[in-house]
């Protein structure tokens, strides 16, 4: 955990991975993170994968470093006590995270009437506001139709919820952006982040509308080639799987020499009459020439050779290898010190992340856990909304707030 | 483009998507972003898709609302000019994202020489140092074995670049973030993106690590389906493709009713002895024996008849469709606020995006289009460092520095 953003307390009221994860990068910055669940739990509180006790490794990972106030969310004191923790005064507060919708309870309007410079940040599905989640805004997209190999046209779902995890950092950059802005003119905002919006803008910032656009269709399924380059994955003797990539004419001619094969290379240019290194593009439009030169290469040497040799001569490129491999590589998950060994709620010790980026002048803090559900209600309802033990206990009794245990 | 950084002024070094994302959010922000090329371009400025003209769509597309400044990178008196730009002077200045080594000619220590308190964001291929990009990365991280039909190990790559527009978001947040605070202690700092750590942590922010952990090998790979609960593509009697997702209880009673298959469903859960409305990993569980229920309703009716059937019934769907017909689709982008016809550097008009989110209390600004390479060369050698005619005369002369024109 890093301090550059002590102070700020921002309330979460959320489910899922967008918003949650806009709440975990403000957190781990430093900002007081209060997610608000409704007693028992949202609907991602019991999301799969799961521990043998049936916690969620899930909700546990999204929501390190918050605290947790469990409140009824069903009954209108409830939705007022979530209205008036969002609305909360000072020039550090009435920072709002959500996914609830632009109408319910939760509208901007509402919050407004509490306090008029609310920041209200809003992950939606869909921008005119219907049921939409990554996989349908993916599917709309036409990615799943570009994904997988040439030789199959089955439509390939992305495994990784792009979509969301964008949507979440951009709303954390949003959130931080419009409290500069407060800062500066006192107002305040609702920033409304929807997925299909955030899908279509990068579809367009990548270039690939501009080029659907011009050509009259989405660009062709092509397996693993890089689009507009050099890359691919190849196999080695020994049947392992390499990728190997070449944008700049530096990783190009590394990777020639590296496999030896520059003078077969150098002898195809003359024949082609172009030059490989200088246009990038060029290998993209010969690739079904030069692909045989770099299997032949590949075939004869084993993963065990080739990736001294790939370091040492500065070649980009990277072994497929299962997340299990990966937890005991050192470039990733072995002894990185982004993690650190934390209990978590599921009573389960592992490692965990804390900030994703690295600050080398600050220590890193503690990586802090979950919260157990409902762990921080009564400190919240009395130090955010100033309420004293009686009325908190009355809270309890009539069932409209809850503790860790449940009640 | 919306003014919440108005103001700000950030110097961006960077090439491909990463960097160059960071600064566009920056940018469709309000806030004045100087990209520094080397003269005729860095390694992205040819980088497909190509216009007819071979201008870079791609380019055009991730340096919207950008300047442009063109000086020659690999002479001292060029990179002591780049090095002055980041560290200009003022509250508002000093904010400097870039993608260049660590250890290099724009490294943090020899910034801070000239700016105590500069502001430094910077992505990282392996947190190492050494060459990575997203799909290096993405390999070693397992996703590719996980993607993609049961029945066909190959690896699949996405072909969204998940890795790089996620750490450019997340860059666009660690800026703002490192301003408040130096707003709040005068300090600055260097805030280090590597692609891999912020592979590795989101792989342990979503649960994908804690499951490997426990069970000891990663996620199987299962084609489309949704992970912990339910949802898969679908073929309709007239050969459509649809993918139906539900996690919630309201997403499963309401797909069900949709199809007609509430009562089947109904027997299959008396027989097993499960509520599959209840416990949403039930119905990944038992998905073999759901999926046919499904099927069937799909095949007995086309895409035509589903269609408004899902919509009236509030069913969390989307159809599969190639991205030329998305550009129809009002939903995303055929009338969608967030594009404006714009007339772009390759000379073609084509709409573009603006800022990802939208403020409905603010007007959005006209988007603008990127820059010529050295278009505001001579203005930002003015106007931040205060250069007189003179000496902008003498760096052109000296090929130090180029406009518009290449010169």
């Amino acid at each position: 955990m890093y301090d550059l953003l002590k102070g700020l307390t921002v309330v979460e009221v959320s489910s899922f991975v967008a918003s949650p994860s806009a709440g975990l990068y403000l957190a781990q910055m430093g900002a007081e993170v209060i997610r608000v669940d409704t007693i028992g739990g949202g609907p991602d509180f019991r999301r799969w994968p799961l521990a043998d006790n049936g916690s969620s490794l899930y909700w546990e990972a999204l929501n390190k470093s918050k605290k947790s106030v469990a409140i009824d969310l069903a009954r209108p004191e409830g939705r007022e006590l979530v209205q008036r923790l969002a609305a909360a005064p000072g020039d550090d507060a009435g920072l709002f995270v959500t996914n609830f919708p632009v109408d319910g309870f939760l509208s901007y309007e509402n919050l407004k009437k509490l306090r008029d410079d609310l920041i209200c940040v809003r992950v939606m599905g869909w921008a005119d506001g219907s049921q939409g989640m990554d996989y349908t805004i993916n599917s709309a997209l036409g990615l799943p139709l570009m994904t997988g190999p040439v030789d199959d046209p089955r439509p390939v779902n992305h495994v990784l919820a792009a979509w969301d995890l964008l949507t979440g950092a951009y709303c954390a950059f949003g959130l931080v952006s419009a409290l500069l802005a407060r800062m500066r003119t006192g107002e305040g905002r609702e920033i409304r982040a929807p997925l299909s919006d955030i899908g279509a803008a990068t579809m367009a910032n990548l270039g690939f509308t501009a080029e659907a656009m011009l050509t009259g269709h989405q660009r062709p399924r092509m397996g693993n080639d890089i689009f507009g380059a050099f890359g691919r994955d190849f196999t080695t003797r020994d049947g392992q799987t390499l990728m190997l990539l070449a944008i700049t004419p530096k990783q190009w001619s590394k990777a020639l020499e590296a496999l030896g094969i520059a003078g077969e290379v150098g002898a195809l240019e003359a024949e082609l009459g172009v030059s490989f290194t200088v246009d990038e593009g060029l290998r993209f439009t010969h690739r079904a020439r030069l692909y045989p030169l770099f299997e032949r290469a590949f075939a004869a040497r084993t993963a065990a050779e080739l990736a001294p040799a790939f370091d040492a001569g500065g070649v980009t490129w990277g072994a497929y290898q299962p997340l299990e491999a990966a937890l005991d590589d050192p470039r990733l998950f072995k002894g990185n010190p982004v993690f650190q060994e934390v209990r978590h709620p599921s009573g389960l010790s592992y490692p965990a992340p804390g900030a994703m980026a690295s600050i080398p002048q600050d220590a890193r803090g503690a990586v802090r856990p979950a919260p157990r559900l409902g762990q921080h209600t009564d400190e919240i309802l009395a130090e955010v909304l100033g309420m004293g033990e009686a009325e908190i206990a009355r809270l309890h009794d009539a069932g409209v707030v809850a503790g860790a245990g449940g009640r």
